[in-house]
């Protein structure tokens, strides 16, 4: 069975973000007042497993082993099975 | 009105993606096995205007000239007023 994992990873609530800032600095020179700038990264792969939970527990290890700071960001991660939305 | 911005930055179908192939061979090193790995990029902003059609338009501007690379990324733009979802 196939699983489709997103994860989501921002910067953790009060972390100086300089991407934002340099984008909302960038469009501000531009002529576009914009604020509150933040920026997400997503990861988006597929797995193969049998059990949901399994899977969720892999990624997390991979969260805390390279994909992520678990210091300065958050995750947050879904798991799928692939064409669960058509029922099949 | 304050209206909350979402751009979701992807690279178009066919094109290389370095990033994910890093990921993808880092992940197989540490022992995963994960395959289709793909990266997606999220700006999010507020920006005050009356008309939501406007704002659009104003992101798109954004988009062309400042956020995206229009020749090898597709980009998704939502745009909500804010508290919406809350019927305010």
């Amino acid at each position: 069975m196939i699983f489709d994992i997103e994860v989501k990873i921002s910067l953790k609530h009060g972390m100086l973000n300089p991407e934002a800032t340099t984008i909302e600095r960038s469009l501000d020179l531009l002529g576009y007042k914009v604020k509150n700038a933040k920026t997400v990264d997503i990861i988006k792969f597929q797995m193969e497993g049998e059990d949901r939970e399994v899977i969720r527990e892999n990624v997390i290890d991979m969260c805390e082993r390279l994909l992520c700071n678990p210091v300065i960001h958050d995750y947050k991660i879904t798991v799928i099975p692939q064409n669960s939305a058509c029922g099949v």
